[in-house]
């Protein structure tokens, strides 16, 4: 069926049944951390911007913020610098280290801004080193060396405040620097679980590119919709959540366990998932809270 | 074609396609002058109020402003005072004036009131005589005595807006006092175009039991979307525009000629169709502008 | 003696002798619990509005509360209703609590305002329904069935502060409502008592028409100037108050024991028995306090 | 007739008979120019202190401006510097400024600070020094030598706004400085017309030892009980204006001049003159308006 | 070696290492006891009056709080008072008292206000009788009568707030007044001590004629640079403390034990000995701190 | 002769002889454009750090606008995109236009930012795409294609405004966009002139390579300290102005001619050289204005 055939009165009532969602968060905060096939496909970038843009018309105080890890291989491809990974993250030297705040806060970070405003939003886009906002310090497991990838040691949200009670949308890059000025690489999935908290946030809503936390990778039917996170543990250990997700899932514990009411892993893949997320009653991926 | 058949996606882009039309009217003043069926059908009554939310949440500033001539009957009937009319204007002797304040400012009004908050807003209930919001004095015309009928002297729109400041929907009854504190029964459409003018409103917007202005009264489809201020004269002329039609776009008329950016004359017997006239880009009804 | 022969040294005396009065009052709260004959003479209502437009203007926040007795029979009686009375309390059915809405919010409400501002005031009138201030449920005393009257659940407020912060006497009428928009009957005493509670208010002061409370009612002299909350109990017992004079004296307990400093039941019937209350050292009436 | 026997109902006819002068004055400024028997009668004292927290009190913004005559003398005196005046004006060399500062700022401003507190009011005690509130040069007339007798350059109304703003009476000496930090004899009619028109007061009211203008100054009943300021010039030439009045009177003229409504001149000796004035229709003393 | 040598990019350095110390004071309360020769000497008064404007320019909220001895001496003994001292204090009665208010707020107030605005400040000179700020009583050792010679009952510090959020100076003359205007002479140090406490200040500088506290008062470098409050009784008993120097000891013992941070006693005849003090590492004088 | 030579006292009256700058820049818009030397050697850039930290904290309102070129060469370089001028602007491509936003933005920009607070100060680093700070168009001089080389259209200084509000200083990159994201390449001379008039800015500095404008380059005693903008076109006919001085003279004049009461071109090699400029009565460099 075509969206053609949607008649003005049709569209009036989709617009009253979002009544009752556009109450529950006005005035709320919601993190957005963006990434995956949704900051890669042109018209899924679109969407998220359209989806950001409207819930901040309507009340939302949505902070956008995003990793860049494909861009940074490219650059890295293109200067000739290897790309190196240790236990899964990108072993960060002094030359790399440059690049990734390079690409994350210049270009990244900018051409998010560019978009919103194309879009008809108003942003303005910071990284962890603008008034000191994120204070890092070295990665240190005891075991391995992975150069200037960084723990968080203080998230300062009041550059981020700012901007939200100017009205416009902060869109964030993940890179953080220690006292002597030393830029580390951050995690971005972290850093967006540590503002949501240190923000007070309502939600953190986490895009991927799979469609939550699935009992049965293979069974589209076997979505989990909700998690007590004191589940997560067992759902480890059973294979549930596996791989690249553990980690995914740990931040966003984080960030409930420090007071955010509600962390949802949605599918980024579906055109304004966002939007569905939040002004559904099912709402769509896997909702954790406590 | 049913709305149980609208999926989540189509619902996102109709959300999406109000986006302009919110960044529109953000902020903006909108004065509803609320009548007819839409005011006594109750389907139509809670579609009208989930609109007037609906607006309010996405930061436009409704004010309802409303007149309540079959209660006032129904209340006349039954204490068997007779309504006599003189000109098409109601002669209101001093019983009448005291109904006519009673039915407005305390049935119709606070009924309404009550009506917002059932669907999960919040309003304030006012009438002309609150802060001496509403001054009039006896319609005079040279001819004819219709009592205590009033012209507008001034409007004091303090009240009002204190009132959305503190993001309550003012909703108003169209009764006046002078400075002995007379009460006169002032007609709604010609309040509601004065106090759009005073609040400095974008738009105002009347509810009617018509399409709008139509060519041909028996034909649909010959509605006319749009006229300018100085078109009224001859659409008198030619019948266009004829008998209880007039007083309503003489009253326009002014708002516009005020500054008001735009009037619309919309068919209130359409479900949500001060949304449907917002939130698209023809409108329905009949536009006037200068 | 005529007050002609009043000089205007003994004018300023006057004044100056009210200094400590003004000191004491500025910027506190007082509940004014409007109703009786001083209600419904002319004189005297001119009297009422003098008194607390002038309190007004020494830095008194004075907030008018009232109930419309007479003219809610009046025109139940015009509209051959019955009025049918339960325990004392007004059997309150569908029609008569439309009827006692439309006269206390539409009528007794809008008229006092008008009268306050024909005197130079500035008034705003609201009812319990105006900004959901006044909740209530159906009275269910497990015996009998009194209809629409309804005992309190919650009272907002906010909207009178705002009103009194923009410098208008707040004048409220005490019909309350249900989640449902279910209209209730409020014993306005009752009400004033809670709200004066929920306002934090420093005086309640009811007009009544006798003196105060007297240990014998057949001698002047006999008048009781103050009492402690404790002592209502025993003053039952023992017939000294009696009657409708208990419901009355059992609104302002509820009231001193909610924080009121004061509450003051004096005789309307006396010229400016407001001011003469809040001016003198003594006062007039009897005072309950804790 | 005794004021005792003064009934409460009267005493609220005075208060109700001052509503509308509260409110005429509401919100303005007052300038009071302090002096004669009025600041020496310790009973008259008071007297103009309660009359200046009670207006304080309803809304009225009281700047008291006081001279020092008496004491100055008194102290130089002491000193054994001899008092010298040149053309009714004080010469004042060196030693005599260090006494004017030190009585004016220090011991009769000081004094009446303390007794508005001791009246119970809040006062702040200020002189032209502070703030570089006055500005002054050496009066040059082109044939005398008045020593450090000041001309008004220039009136910064800062401080004293800021002092009206947090609730204080000010009080003010009226002495200047220079830009070299020379102080200045600035006489207090002249500083006090200047402050009245710099504050854009409403009223200036001067307190003097005689019942204001009169055409005979033996005939009691001669009081002139208003004129126009162009009136004056004719008023010196006829004598009616003579002596140490003509300053005084051409001080008046000037506030009048720069927008002061009403400048009046009234009988300190008179007590509560203050009071009497402001909340009687006629008045008292002389009244100077254009 | 003469300042004239310094070059432009030695002066730059010098500003450059001042940043720390800017930092450190930025919006942080000090109060400066001014008194000895640098209230005297004309050249350090100047000194004081750069270094303090100086310091208000960069951030820091000086309150500058002075006696004034010789000024009071000197005008007593003009008046034939003769001085009279008991146990160190100067007996003060009646005719000494207004003496002491005269000079200390109308004389060397004055000056110093007009002192700073000579210098480029603006300040404004306010004594314990303005805004009640100072409330004293007699003191009674229960020994001996030392006339009007007054202990602080209570500081409030809102008039000099106010002040310091105009961005005035404030300049602090401390007599005092009990409830019934009698007016009393404070010790200014003990003022100065109360005050910095009520004021929640960071700093107390006390400008004296000695080097600090000294281990030998003939060894020039014997001076103690910091002692712990604790420290001070045993400095007592072993005469390192002794004589005029024990109670302005005592009274920054006060202003540290009520939370002050730092209170430090400086030689006064140093040049820009608060600049100094207050940008160097090492400071001057001796710091006491807990 | 070595600072260490410089006494306490010597410091002090280094600091005092600062005070009629800081009162004469207080609370004033200084922009800086940055560049040359003082952005590439180490101890410079540390230099101008300290400069413009304390600048903010006497009360400066400091705005750092920088360009990048070296290190855009240096990463074009590596990624063996050839750099091509036209006219002495760089052709700026695709692929050339994302790498300069890259470097600007995300490198040059935010390793000032990180300076910035390792010196001890609080930056926020923006640039021309953040609120949509700087709108541009394709330079087009009807002759030659300089590729997304931009001319500026639009600045909307809020952005800036806002940081500042925040007590952050603003690090300003100076690309832009047109309304459909492209982004351009903006002279940073230019945009410091616009953004300086948007701001009202009292001065704007530039830091260059040269001692100024000098009538004989090989004169180093030829320095024209101060000249008026209308003789800039004289000056560049003889030579004076020649090369890439011309487009940065240009520059200052647009910002003089919009109202920037200063423009001030120095030697950015001289350390310290911005707080010479400010802080001393000649100045160094050449000093243009109206």
């Amino acid at each position: 069926m075509d969206k053609e055939f949607i008649t003005d009165s049709m569209k009036a009532d989709v617009l009253i049944a979002a009544l009752p969602y556009i109450q529950k968060y006005y005035g709320k905060t919601v993190v957005v951390k963006y990434g995956g096939n949704a900051m890669i496909d042109p018209e899924l970038k679109k969407d998220v911007m359209s989806d950001i843009i409207l819930l901040t018309l309507v009340g939302v105080k949505i902070v956008l913020i995003h990793g860049g890890g494909p861009e940074i291989s490219s650059l890295l491809g293109k200067l000739g610098i290897e790309s190196k990974f240790v236990n899964g993250l990108r072993y960060t030297d002094k030359d790399t280290a440059e690049v990734v705040q390079m690409v994350l806060a210049g270009k990244t970070n900018k051409d998010l801004v560019s978009l919103v405003e194309v879009c008809g939003g108003k942003a303005v886009g910071l990284c962890g080193i603008d008034g000191g906002m994120i204070k890092a310090k070295k990665v240190d497991d005891g075991k391995n060396d992975y150069g200037f990838v960084g723990n968080i040691v203080n998230i300062d949200p009041a550059p981020i405040k700012k901007v939200l009670e100017e009205n416009y949308i902060p869109v964030i890059a993940t890179v953080g620097t220690d006292d002597e000025g030393q830029v580390y690489n951050i995690n971005a999935d972290t850093a967006a679980a540590e503002i949501a908290a240190a923000l007070g946030a309502e939600n953190i809503i986490t895009l991927t590119d799979i469609p939550g936390l699935m009992k049965d990778v293979n069974d589209k039917n076997s979505l989990i919709p909700e998690i007590h996170v004191d589940e997560i543990d067992s759902l480890i250990e059973s294979g549930v959540i596996y791989g690249g997700m553990i980690p995914k899932v740990r931040s966003l514990e984080v960030a409930v366990r420090a007071g955010v009411k509600k962390a949802v892993m949605i599918d980024g893949r579906i055109p304004h998932s966002i939007l569905i997320e939040m002004f559904s009653n099912e709402g769509i991926g896997t909702l954790m809270s406590m």
